[in-house]
């Protein structure tokens, strides 16, 4: 039990406070054995590839999956239903020349395999954007399968 | 029976006329007990926080949702299908100081809720853009659980 | 068997070479009966509206469509297993004037519907932003219904 809250403390890292939703939508809705997680943005705000560079662009999308496993944990009482994550959709807030989304997010994905091995294992899009709520330079979004 | 169209009515709304397909897909596609909407941009064309100011923003939100039920009406003769509204994507033109995506979203959210209840509220991502289809100011696609 | 590749056959196209993930994702994830496949960008670099034309635009968004059947191919080892595309998510990197995104991703539209016919009819978001991996000038993701 508690597998990924070993591996959690295991990586030397602890789930942050969940963060409530900041308009009027649900942090994660279950439909049948999938749930989908609504957008998260990260803590760090600014542009990747002018005053956000790469490297805090990486760290901020694994951040951000920490905020995101926190509201499912949150939402469902536990990590330990997530069977399988399918679905990563990644927003990076890009300057003009910044083409390296893939790699900033790879912060996210290198997480979420290390937590959850082949079961991590996800579909990704990778998209810049020139704007995210309050100005974050990252926004995650997940479809996770559940435990039937 | 017929509970949204009273809802409707008793918030004064009534549904436009489904507008078509702009190109070469389908307005909605089933998928089990999925509906898959396609995305729909909003009449009101422009920038938020530019020449939109936010409040035209959330309300062409409101009106998007609007038009995304008509649309779903038509295809499948009736909302009462509806079971629970799954997941919202909006994408909001944004200007570049503009950081507002979420409160211009929950115009469409809040009519959402106004009308199905509980089961109208639902996971969302609320990003920003630069450019939009016919240069609207809001994109919204969802994704709906109809009764099995 | 293998209708599919007579229709790629017959439209005188073939799949080219399978392009592995660009980084520490799946390039489809199976999820019950449902496929995400991951985004894929075009070959085609750059801005369409400013240094690409549209119409090399659309062909890029058809030519991307090859790609990502060429991924699922080689995933499930053949593409007759699809029974139905679900939903389309186009990005087109787009000049602060250009506002025809759909009608450059019916470039992939129109071939999915020329190989799977009816079944192949799906919906769809087009959607604009400011900047792509690698600088591309589309990106596709898409959701596949498989055979039971």
């Amino acid at each position: 039990m508690a597998n990924i809250e070993s591996r959690l403390a295991d990586l030397g890292l602890t789930l942050p406070a969940p963060k409530p939703a900041v308009a009027n939508y649900l942090t994660t809705k279950r439909s049948g054995d999938l749930l989908f997680v609504s957008g998260r943005v990260s803590r760090l705000q600014g542009v990747v590839g002018a005053d956000v560079i790469f490297e805090q662009g990486r760290e901020a999308a694994r951040d951000t999956v920490l905020d995101l496993l926190a509201t499912i944990r949150d939402d469902l009482g536990t990590l330990e239903s997530i069977a399988s994550v399918e679905r990563l959709h990644g927003f990076v807030r890009s300057a003009p020349a910044f083409t390296q989304q893939p790699a900033v997010l790879d912060g996210a994905s290198d997480l979420l395999v290390a937590l959850f091995g082949e079961a991590g294992r996800h579909a990704r899009t990778a998209t810049g954007t020139n704007q995210l709520p309050f100005g974050a330079a990252i926004q995650l979004d997940l479809i996770v399968r559940l435990d039937a």
